[in-house]
């Protein structure tokens, strides 16, 4: 039976990868329903064969919706999924709202399904970095236990939305034609400035620890990152130093990554290239290469793995979040 | 008493820096002549308030040099050195040529200038991303005693030379105009691509192994290291996660990095401001910010490092070492 989906935030960069995402595959769609801000109101969108005209949310918009995907940001999620619960309608959560709310389950389809059996009309998909190291790390979990991972990231733009894409184009080229400021993006990079907690670590740092402890139900896995917004524009890279508790095998470690589902091995040793952000973009598999034993210490593992940030680490888990719902 | 110098690889990136720092500073300089390769033969380089034509290296071209420097890669420094050495030239290598050779002391100013003592006419300057990193990690390791570090690299095109400046702008101006290749350097990055060791290990992040067991002689220091070309000019970020032997504390390993030679603590909490390429960009000093407590692991701190890769990664460290041996 086809399910009637909304999005809301339908015009964004994640809005277009849901509706995009949502046309290509095999997903039982009866109806879609687009929101967006005041702006966009009136837009028309093209969906198959025909035109969706964009609203703005109403006192009824979720009456007649089965599954909404909430991709606007943290205030919308805040403000209108308690309306949609109330409609009965299930809500996808891709913003960071809800992520942390015991009731509330985070799901990668590829790791923690079996979560979805108990929600309460209320979902979250992760924060797109978590999302991305979570798939090769998964299987390693579960055969040799995380002990601790050091993270360093290479953060595209698209994680900024629409708005910082525009930013880091207009400073290049701004640059390229030598008007460039002081502060600009374009051939720089910066530490994630979402704001710091009183260690010193940024948000988006917290949301790697708090996020990776909630899907791999294990609390005790250390973590420690530093997230970098790099000059990319729509895949993350991040560079992994991962320390096992159980005796490690690597040969064991490879095997598992090589039949990862979501997760595709890139290691071209006779050219001396592994994944980089223009691989991964636009693809649904995360890329990972460079796997090695950590010379410096026991039972650690050093890898490099890149995902699309809009794809794996947005509205591709999201869709897979609706799919997994539909079809059981 | 004034010292007769010579650059080699006069007209690369390095080369053109090494002019400019001699220049600048106030360097005890009588006479400096500048050698390149056979298709910059004849050009006249500005220097002070005369010109310099560059000239090919010849039989007797270091028989009246005091102090030569060679920025023209590794395998003139193999061929030429031995000459110089023989007309008792001292030769300040910014190649990898001899690094690691027992006989040759590899310094960096600001931490091991006793190395100097016992040169035989070569001194070694180290790899960019060495000399950066450890401005300040020394301070750290003579008070804590460094266990571990586990470092990703952020590198700037400058590290290899001008046609990858020029690849980076041209791909970049490219893709904006899309005209963008598969494997296009704009708006991407990539894994380090010097060759790899049996261990997988890239050329660069063994580099970083070794030259930091020399200089700060301890070869019980564990490194694992991951290297990344990013799409940045030249300058040279660091994501450092550092675990001392010894009882740590906070508050003595800030103060001891405020009072570092060569350094400048950068962080701006109000702005969430931290060091970006552009800011250490033509800057002397490394530059470090969201120095926190790694709350993963006892003793262990987090540091974010940005340096110039001209300038202390190359250049600036040369002409150090030959102020050094000039003004003792």
């Amino acid at each position: 039976m086809g399910k009637k989906i909304a999005i809301i935030g339908a015009t964004g960069l994640v809005g277009q990868e849901l509706i995009k995402l949502l046309n290509k595959r095999k997903f039982p769609l009866e109806n879609l329903e687009l929101f967006a801000s005041e702006k966009s109101r009136g837009l028309n969108l093209k969906f198959k064969d025909k035109d969706i005209e964009v609203d703005t949310i109403g006192a009824t918009s979720f009456e007649d919706i089965d599954i909404a995907f909430f991709a606007a940001g943290k205030a919308i999620s805040q403000r209108y999924i308690p309306q949609a619960v109330k409609s009965n309608t299930i809500c996808i959560d891709l913003s960071s709202a809800y992520r942390m709310d015991k009731e509330v389950p985070l799901v990668i389809p590829e790791i923690n399904p079996h979560h979805l059996l108990n929600h309460k009309n209320i979902i979250a998909s992760p924060n797109c970095t978590t999302s991305i190291m979570l798939i090769p790390l998964y299987p390693l979990h579960q055969e040799f236990k995380i002990k601790r991972i050091v993270a360093s990231t290479y953060q595209a733009a698209s994680g900024g939305g629409r708005k910082l894409i525009e930013k880091l184009l207009n400073d290049t080229k701004n640059f390229l034609s030598n008007k460039s400021s002081d502060y600009s993006y374009g051939f720089n990079l910066y530490l994630h400035d979402s704001p710091l907690n009183e260690d010193h670590y940024s948000e988006e740092e917290v949301k790697m620890q708090n996020e990776t402890h909630k899907i791999l139900e294990d609390p005790t896995i250390r973590i420690s990152s530093t997230c970098v917004r790099v000059p990319v524009l729509r895949a993350h890279s991040i560079s992994l130093n991962v320390e096992f508790r159980n005796n490690f095998s690597f040969e064991k470690a490879y095997s598992l990554l090589k039949k990862t589902k979501g997760l595709s091995l890139f290691e071209n040793f006779s050219d001396n290239r592994f994944p980089t952000p223009f691989d991964a973009t636009e693809q649904n598999n995360v890329y990972c290469g460079r796997i090695r034993l950590d010379t410096s210490q026991k039972n650690t593992l050093e890898l490099w793995v890149v995902g699309d940030q809009l794809l794996k680490g947005a509205a591709l888990n999201a869709v897979q979040i609706a799919e997994d719902l539909s079809f059981k």
